[in-house]
């Protein structure tokens, strides 16, 4: 007979503390992207985190451009970003990527250092998903692109 | 016997419904903002929700413009975007504003809505914080501008 | 003694004025487009007479992302920009476009106002082509769409 | 007796071949910037020229944002582009810089070569003055800075 007591129900959430970053780029600022207050305009490091993300892609042997070519499109679904210093005219910065998969998403992790000072300016978290002729895929390709990263 | 009564775990989530909306601005996608997927970038949505934030800021009677030349800036301290109907060349929208005060932050509620058939296309979240001469405040200024939504 | 009638030189400068605009459209500077100098930056006048030219398309009967989608393509060739007065944050502008055919070419000539005070801000003359399935047009297209202003 | 059918006037049009460029800096497309015709939208080969001629300050020893600070503000007066081929995502390019004065102007002359075959897409001329505390300079500044090039 079994003793229903005994059915102990542990749910734990691990928390994977990531250590390591698996790729990395270099920028500078560009003045243009600098706003009246002077600093750099916020939705500029959504399009510095894309820059980041795209290269990562590329360097992972495809092209954002091309896969859209060829149906295939990865679209944001959500972003988060935390602004803790604000980039100036002339900084040099390198933005540092982990990913892990959700489902049928991707999810980028994308810290921003200021080279100067190592100090980390802003914190991003960006869900992609994967679009394929107008459909929404379970993001195999995401596996097929990064396989070695998941 | 078991008293099931006394097992009863309640889990209540309360979710607050903002009804209200407390402002709202129209805009009309410019093509230059499409990128090569054909939709709007990303990135512009942040554009959109600022210029609807500012334009919200000067119906108040305040110009973000001016507030910098005397030397009080707001900063965005956080986003966050959902992302949900990708905007199209031509497409009109509608942005609504609500706001909440956290602490020395403004919250800023922003839900984008497509004009032809009032589609929820995207929900904002920005975290504000008001600096001045350089030094965070506990955001006082927001309380005065804002006072008759707070 | 020198008849100071047979020196009499002179030069005519023949200015052609173009006294009427056949369309306009009214804008206002988003402070995301004001740089660092705390002015709207220059590329972004681009970007507002692009708007402008397309919003004119639009009003004649054509959109440009649907003529994209059907392989005609309206491609700027050339485009020369005088700039004379800052746009600043705050500021409400008009943009007057006239245009004339110079053979293959359709040429914008468009002049942003100030609202406040009806000062000429920019001057701008854009040449488009017409591409169709990649291969420069005649430009039959401009006469077809425009046909009541050439 | 003077013939006068001997007078062959020759009017001789001087063209300076500008053989040597004094600056160069490589850049890549970046996808944001390519717009709905999966090109590269006009606008940003602005963008790619400022960021290229605030680089070549740079070199010479002087960065815009702090020069903004001082009170010194280098503006652009007229800037002219021909457009030639039209850059697409994944692009290398090299945009190289020769610098003339003109009066109280700088004239910069940049010029974007592809780097996969070394092809001219985009032939830029910017004059830009110079405002010191709000007044225009006669552009001592830029003979200081670029000395050695003038």
């Amino acid at each position: 007979m079994v003793n229903q007591k005994n059915f102990i129900f542990v749910r734990v959430k691990i928390i994977i503390v990531m250590k390591t970053y698996i790729y990395e780029i270099e920028m500078k600022v560009r003045d243009y992207e600098c706003d009246l207050q002077g600093v750099v305009n916020n939705a500029n490091y959504q399009h510095y985190f894309e820059h980041a993300r795209h290269e990562f892609l590329e360097s992972a042997g495809a092209n954002f451009g091309e896969l859209h070519n060829q149906g295939i499109d990865a679209m944001v679904a959500r972003v988060e970003i935390d602004y803790k210093i604000s980039l100036i005219s002339g900084d040099r910065f390198i933005i540092k990527i982990n990913i892990a998969r959700e489902g049928a998403k991707l999810v980028f992790f994308q810290d921003l250092y200021r080279l100067s000072d190592h100090k980390l300016c802003a914190k991003g978290r960006v869900e992609s998903i994967c679009v394929k002729n107008g459909r929404l895929t379970r993001g195999e390709l995401f596996d097929e692109i990064f396989a070695e990263y998941l």
